[in-house]
């Protein structure tokens, strides 16, 4: 039995079989519906409306999570099945939406090395007396020129003696590196040779087009990761991918069905043609990089977290599936370990970590943060679980850094007034990654928590469902004028864990290595989101160590950049493989110092306060003794 | 509009466009009909009787072709077009059929040194302490082994995790010569190791799977090449395919389906699976080789019929279409040039040509019959398009060697009666290539024809439509007891035609080549049918030189047999290459000592008779000079 689902405000309508929830069916309609908890029923975030129909009755976790707004239909959507014609309104909160990515990042100039060339040729057309075939006078020509014992890939084979006679015998060919023609024009084509950088994000998906003939970016722009339907984090993704091949597929081609669209708008903004995309460098962490080409990821998910493939690696983008020149080679840059991916070594390359005189830390704060410390004599390397609290997710009033996000709080630490700073300066929706950090760092300055994170009964704060709660926009000032702002008990342990894991990685990273922490000499933060962080707020909560703020700096994308960087050089790729097989990798899931620096990194900013003793000198937070246990 | 069209006696349906010929409505619907001129309305192969039903009016073409049958509703299919629901009969004799093949060819010994390595891998499990990559594991392992530098298959390495988990750890890598890893399966599967040899001929296609630990043949088959429903001569098919890249696919894909309908039976009489055949080679005449493959082959039809691919060529199978492993390598032989094609490599490696130590005339004898001249200091080579006629086509009663089909023709020089053979002994139902042969040979000896090919005023021959003609088997004796089986005027010239394109074939090479014709010391005919031709009636009509018979030799299929011997030996490929970069190629087109070779062997056996001394001195035909005029 199967029953029309119809999506408002879009209108979208799709046949769905009895019994499939409004998530799943929001999924085969295309409709952005936010997933985080990968259909749990415990994240709350994909709240929908039943405006007409029948679906399953309510759940418990339902019950639980919808509270206000029970009386008006309100459902979660992973929550709620078909159960005959449904017409569902999906409110501007439940979306995914468009959210400010930043896609540029820090990238240092480099002499141009491509791996491909184009090279322009004038052959003799056969005749009675010298028939010779056409890859004959093509590889003989070439060979004549230098680029000898190539091969002639099978599409570029089929089509050969149509454009040799159409060019009238004045051809263009593209060389890769790896010896092979991968594709003949006719004509002198020269001037055009592009080439695609992408950053697979877990959340957002980054796309450059480099022209090859300069270096220069020619276009840049990016989405959300289409996969995130499948689940915001890592993990969820992964176990949805796990499932059996068919699963697997889906993950994958959502991915590539985001990159072909920003090659897409790419190619038409630009005015080229896709086929003049030769090659693409691909980047991303190690699920992200086995989930767009298609490697099972089931030993990923399970101790001890082998990747499947760690070395770089290259294929045709007719097998990967990515809509360049179908012929063309994508590039993959080598996987460290673990979740410490291909865009490590991305970051590691375009911040030239590894050619540091002084110690300096890097971190690429996302979902999954990547914790790289070292200078020229060596780098260890860490990936730890930061939880997407960063990106609004399992926060209350959290949401991502679209429009109207608070990104900015200050509080005034003698009347407790709070000010603050909206994305677009629209009317306060809900709280973003920026705006937590802030919000808890001058709630410790201004004594709202103590250094365990407690909510102390001050001023704004009250006793909320699930324990006390800090009201920092009240609801008058709102988008919807429905609900206060708040902050949460819940939302400041969520806080408390991502920038825990994050300190704590790098605190093992110290103590494993054997190194000085006292010696850091930088802090150097990428990621998507890197940017809009207040550096002083990430120091005094404790997320990163405490060093004098000229010497912290956010770098954005890096982990674009370094793909770009390896687009434009083969050098560049060498030295990622070198990198990769330098780095000393920890898997903090087997180290015990890992979860003794996170029970220490659990306080604000820390329990060995010595550590930090500028922020200790301006916290006004009672110093409280608490023994956190990880969860 | 689109209307019904019913084929008897199968019953298969289709709906058809209006306006669609008959001929194009059997190959939509897969109904099985000859069509030796393509479509052209001038073989009349393509007999049907319209049933019931509205097709267009008969064509002058039509009423040309058929006589005695007009009457009963009978048309060309080529010439009838769909104007309302149709129901059509196909006579038996409008069928393709099964035609008795040559699969087999001699084949000489040869050490095994396959492409293809089986390599079994006990691998240890990655740990939290040693968690690096499965791919690492798989290299490391190999490099250890002596494997250094590979690369891995991107099937293969989507499947990486898997396997190893699934396997428990054991797994068997397959690596190729190109230093590929391109299977990994579960367990040790050494033991199974197939390779796929394929012989794509103009009229059939010939498969052997052959067991690559050992070398022995597990499965040998041969079908009629599914191209042939888009014309029986390769000039027909490459002009079907020149119309455009829809075209070329639609020839691309019948062969393909023809040879993975091989691959299904023999895996399965076999007992194998498709993905434990890792590695095929394939040969071809040029058109075949390139038509396989998908390449462009307008340039190949037209002067100066350069060949778009030349040199040895390796492609996934995925990219193939072939239905072995994906991943596994097609190894295509090189070709030579013109229409002499990867087949002709074929079967001087299997005939040892290049190793002679005197002078050897080869040829491979189909609807082009590729020559080869020379011995083991050079060869000389040219391809000379003989026609269909040896197959039946183009003979007033010609047929394939099929079951009726008179093979063997005596007769009595003295009474002229007529004794002759059919396949199978069954009623005769039309005449094949070697039973024309040797009536033809039989009735110059006879005095039944001078030695321009004339048919004389004797006992058995009669006025006909198109001339004089020869009653070879009276209606009374035939399977349909309705029609005399006859050897017209015109069936003559065709045979005078075919052996007169590759006796002046040799001819030309021995002038070109600067060989004395009299140091001759074998010949060696290959070729699907070339097993039935009678040797004495060959030379005795010039088809070859006159040597003794026992330095006549017949080895069949050869080219199945050279794709075999480089399946099963890298070496036998590098041989290949060598052997195609030495050949001496002559163009006949551009030749005027063919044109007069031509002309000479226009004659029966020649018109210069010192050429055939024994033969001058059996015959009672009379001797007379006309001036022929290559058509």
């Amino acid at each position: 039995m199967s029953f029309e689902v119809r999506f408002l405000p879009e209108g979208k309508r799709c046949r769905i079989r009895e019994g499939t929830s409004l998530m799943s069916a929001a999924q085969l309609c295309g409709v952005d519906l936010a997933a985080i908890c990968g259909g749990k029923g415990y994240c709350g975030k994909c709240l929908i409306e039943i405006v007409d129909g029948k679906v399953s009755p309510p759940t418990e976790q339902e019950k639980k999570r919808i509270t206000g707004e029970r009386d008006k239909n309100y459902r979660l959507a992973c929550q709620a099945y078909v159960k005959g014609e449904v017409t569902v309104r999906v409110p501007d909160q439940s979306r995914v939406g468009k959210q400010r990515l930043v896609i540029m990042g820090k990238e240092p100039m480099i002499e141009l090395k491509c791996n491909v060339e184009k090279i322009f040729l004038e052959l003799e057309p056969p005749t009675l007396n010298d028939p010779s075939a056409d890859d004959e006078r093509l590889l003989g020509k070439l060979s004549e020129m230098g680029y000898r014992g190539l091969k002639i890939d099978a599409h570029v084979a089929r089509e050969l003696p149509r454009v040799f006679r159409e060019g009238g015998w004045k051809v263009t060919a593209v060389v890769t590196g790896r010896g092979e023609v991968t594709a003949l024009e006719k004509g002198d084509t020269t001037a055009k040779k592009y080439g695609l950088a992408v950053d697979v994000g877990t959340t957002k998906l980054a796309a450059f087009i480099v022209d090859l003939n300069d270096g220069s970016i020619v276009y840049a722009d990016g989405i959300m990761n289409p996969q995130i339907r499948f689940g915001e984090d890592v993990i969820t993704r992964i176990n949805y991918a796990s499932q059996g091949i068919e699963k697997l597929e889906e993950v994958r081609s959502a991915v590539l069905e985001g990159v072909n669209q920003l090659i897409g708008s790419g190619t038409a903004s630009v005015e080229i043609d896709r086929n003049e995309i030769y090659e693409a460098v691909v980047v991303g962490n190690t699920a992200m990089h086995h989930l767009i080409f298609g490697i099972d990821v089931k030993s990923l998910g399970l101790a001890p977290y082998a990747a499947g493939m760690g070395r770089a690696f290259d294929a045709k983008a007719r097998d990967v599936g990515i809509g360049i020149n179908r012929s063309g080679n994508v590039h993959f840059l080598p996987n460290v370990a673990g979740f410490v991916g291909a865009d490590a070594i991305a970051d590691i390359l375009a911040s030239k970590l590894h050619e540091k005189e002084r110690l300096t830390l890097l971190m690429d704060v996302g979902t999954n943060t990547e914790v790289m410390l070292g200078d020229k004599n060596g780098i260890w390397a860490c990936s730890t679980a930061s939880g997407p609290a960063f990106e609004g997710a399992h926060i209350r009033c959290g949401m991502r850094a679209a429009s109207g996000a608070i990104e900015k709080v200050w509080i005034d630490d003698e009347d407790l007034r709070v000010s603050y700073k909206t994305i677009d300066d629209k009317k306060p929706r809900g709280i973003c990654g920026s705006g937590m950090i802030d919000a808890v760092a001058e709630m410790l300055k201004a004594g709202l928590i103590d250094t365990s994170g407690r909510i102390l009964e001050r001023g704004g704060v009250r006793d909320g469902e699930g324990g006390k709660e800090f009201v920092l926009v009240g609801k008058e000032e709102t988008e919807t004028g429905k609900e206060d702002l708040v902050i949460t008990q819940d939302d400041i342990r969520e806080i408390q864990k991502a920038k825990a894991a994050i300190y704590a990685g790098y605190m093992t990273l110290v103590r494993e290595g054997g190194f000085d922490r006292n010696s850091l000499s930088e802090v150097v933060i990428a990621g998507a989101f890197g940017n809009y962080i207040d550096p002083r707020s990430a120091r005094t909560i404790g997320m990163i160590p405490e060093i004098p703020l000229d010497r912290i700096s956010f770098t954005g994308n890096t982990a674009g950049s370094g793909a770009r960087l390896c687009l434009k050089s083969v050098e560049m790729r060498t030295e990622a493989q070198l990198v990769a097989s330098k780095i000393k990798y920890i898997e903090l899931a087997a180290k015990p110092i890992f979860e003794e620096e996170y029970v220490n990194a659990m306080y604000i900013p820390n329990s060995r306060l010595e550590e930090f003793p500028e922020t200790a000198g301006v916290i006004k937070a009672p110093r409280v003794v608490r023994r956190y246990v990880r969860r």
